[in-house]
């Protein structure tokens, strides 16, 4: 077939320059792909009423810039395509638009506090292995590999919802979505319930990766303080007052990164002041489990005979981090409008660890990994809050948890966690600042330790070396204010 | 401690009636909870000043409404907290603020042609169960279960960039973020690049997921349209020029759900397009492995010589759908700020799949596994094309795809490709109508068919009944036509 070239006579541009130009544009345009062969100089002549000599000037500048060749007796062919035009996307530019959140970065140190997340030493690795090694066995290894179902994996989903109605932290009215991970409960909340400028109440300070959640999904985000006895209730009755939020989001157990807990009184409380505002509780019951002494007080779902809280729960705490199983447990109503926006997320939570995890949990395993981890936690905690005790500088205070993987110091006022964190990891020790757990109140003098990751020995060391690095830094300070009252100027 | 109670004798409420609301109001904020002891009410009496009988009144109240129990001395203790307040939420109205998006119904039939996913029964399952118990008896599998990076499990993003470097498809200069399969690249992308809202060009017509991802992302998107011949180039052109668009999403490799594909020409052009007009180009590069001739042309990727378009790929396709493991490949800085909202999404993708991907892929089943799909898809292609060209009735007009797993079916106007479906469900056949992947072309009279997971014969068989079921519609629609031209009223 014959390019479909159209000659203009009337332009000052000569022909054999017209028939280059639109057949270099066809090329551009992706008529003329390389290897394509050109008409013969004789028949386009004819086709297009012009001299054969026009043509063959067109091939020859086409020839000349790389892209036809002609081979003599075969005709001439595409040899490659004109070069693109324009530079180099401005992805400096492109990327501006969206403001970057700072993530915390995980200090690297000999001794560190910085991460909240289990011990790996403690992992039950051969149990883990004899799952894998059953999940390899089992017959319903084929049905896992296929396209599974946005809500869940189905066994999964019926045990994990059959134990809480034993707890009776879920209702027939409630059903459930499996996540990746808590972490992604949260976004899909947030893009469900806050998407449009909703006010939401998060505690302050907080897991930065939940206050981000909502900042960046366009919530408006209020704090309510958390302080060394935990959430301050009254607060949270007078911020529902004030700003009559869409929800609230709240860790009752072992908080992170304060490590605080709500009493039973409390819970009951923000309940009752949920309900008279029609604010949305979304319970994150991450660490429940990792209690040191007794259980863990009801959650507040059990509380709700109206059913309307959700129940945020995960396995990443208290089994694998690398493995991205979570879940939410609510209304059915809600569950069903959470489940779509799952499929449009990542359409399903990867079914090969929701199947190893159901495994790992029916054998018992997990409970048997669960009372390993509650014991060694208690050793681990004791020994911080031995240490803390012992070696922090007068002045300072500090959370007594009792579960999960943190406890939160308040340095005596001026002191700068964030710059005293620099002399502690000179010395080998991390942790992370407070400055990074704020909503709208910086504690400048605070920092969380994570103890859940070192052992007793490493716990009392590091500790002992933060407490040194602060009293020193105490101590400097002291000696640059003056001795007495400074003279008048006279 | 004595419970701070405010005792007014002005007011009208008897003191009893005064000191009862105030302890129901301790217990309703928490500040009294179950098994806690009242004061003695002697106790009580003389710190507020007041009879010992008002005190044992308030009690008694309190009693009879179950709020407390008083036992013979041993004092009153707080036995129940007070009634929640305020009705249930109406999750009516809090979700309908967000718009819902009807899923596309996998209509369940006896043949059902509705699902794009691979066939169940050519998965390797012996080859994964070997993959498995690797894994179970690897070193590296305690790194696994430990927290990982949000960019992706180390060894398979090196194998994967190093591979995709190897086919020049990824250059110095990009980087890989590994995402819970390819629909949550979609995500991320709308999130990171047209969250405020961006025009956003997709085909149309297109997978419904890729659509939802940015509408419900609030991005303004335009269809560029798909016909039987493929994604229309020319039209493309003067979308960019009239619209502007941030970015654009595009299949190059048999297309969800027409099964066309864009020619090398194209490619080059699609890419010149969106170099002048400084536009993104997302290269959704789910299905290239399963072509079932000769191998999908080069990835505009990889003529890119800028470096700037973003490529994804998927294990989901060619492998097993119930693992979710994707890929992003594109400019490092943008990468970058594409793991940070990862980061915040879901922290990363599971590593438990990623690493029995990677084994599986590094073992050489992968590959092995890829040409028995290649062998085993050119079969059912060929029964469906061949069904199509025997049994479709007259005006009937579909695509021929050289890969993937779907084709699309044109009818002659004014089938209802909706209204069909349940004539064929009745008959055991399903398929899905065309207008769920409409962008903004609404095409009735189409569907689409996927030939996948089916083998030849329940291909040849569905496909007939089809062509049954469209030829008796077509046949009633011609009946009902006059026989001339209608009298003229007089």
């Amino acid at each position: 077939m014959l390019p479909d070239l159209t000659l203009d006579e009337s332009t000052a541009t000569p022909l054999y320059r017209q028939i280059a130009d639109q057949l270099r544009h066809l090329m551009q345009r992706g008529h003329l792909a390389p290897g394509d062969r050109l008409p013969p100089t004789r028949t386009l002549s004819l086709h297009l009423k012009v001299n054969r000599a026009t043509v063959i000037a067109a091939y020859e500048a086409l020839e000349s810039e790389g892209l036809i060749r002609s081979h003599v007796g075969r005709g001439s062919f595409v040899e490659r395509l004109p070069a693109l035009p324009g530079p180099k996307l401005n992805w400096e530019e492109i990327l501006a638009s969206e403001e970057g959140l700072p993530a915390p970065v995980a200090a690297e140190a000999e001794i560190s506090f910085a991460l909240a997340r289990p011990a790996g030493d403690l992992f039950p690795e051969e149990d883990f292995r004899a799952t894998l090694r059953e999940l390899a066995a089992s017959r319903e290894l084929g049905g896992i590999l296929q396209l599974g179902a946005p809500a869940g994996y189905a066994p999964l989903r019926r045990y994990l919802l059959q134990n809480a109605r034993e707890q009776n932290a879920a209702g027939d009215d409630d059903d459930i979505l499996i996540t990746s991970g808590v972490q992604q409960g949260f976004d899909l909340i947030q893009r469900l319930l806050a998407s449009r400028g909703e006010t939401v109440v998060i505690e302050d300070p907080v897991y930065p990766g939940l206050k981000n959640v909502f900042v960046r999904g366009g919530a408006r985000v209020i704090g309510a303080p958390v302080g060394l006895g935990g959430l301050d209730i009254d607060q949270v009755e007078r911020i529902f007052e004030r700003e009559r939020p869409r929800l609230m989001l709240v860790t009752p157990n072992y908080q992170n990164p304060t490590g605080t807990s709500l009493s039973v009184g409390s819970r009951h409380a923000l309940l009752t002041f949920a309900r008279r505002h029609g604010v949305v509780l979304v319970e994150n019951d991450l660490y429940s489990g990792l209690h040191y002494g007794d259980a863990a007080p009801a959650p507040i779902k059990k509380l709700d005979q109206n059913g309307d809280t959700v129940l945020l729960r995960s396995f990443s705490k208290i089994a694998f981090p690398g493995l991205r199983v979570g879940w939410v447990i609510g209304p059915r109503h809600f569950i069903g409008r959470l489940t779509e926006a799952k499929q449009w997320t990542d359409l399903h939570t990867d079914q090969l660890s929701q199947a190893a995890l159901l495994k790992f949990a029916q054998s018992g395993r997990l409970e048997a990994h669960c009372e390993k981890m509650r014991a060694e936690g208690l050793r681990r905690l004791r020994a911080a809050l031995a240490a803390c005790e012992r070696y922090l500088p007068k002045g300072a205070r500090f959370t007594r948890p009792s579960g999960g993987m943190n406890l939160w110091v308040r340095l005596a006022d001026p002191a700068d966690s964030t710059a005293l964190l620099e002399k502690a990891r000179a010395r080998g020790v991390s942790y992370l600042p407070g400055k990074y757990f704020a909503v709208a109140r910086e504690e400048a003098a605070s920092l969380r330790i994570s103890f859940a990751g070192l052992d007793p020995a490493r716990i009392d060391h590091g500790i002992r070396v933060l407490g040194e690095v602060f009293a020193a830094d105490a101590a400097v300070r002291r000696a640059r204010e003056p001795e007495g009252p400074a003279p008048a100027l006279v």
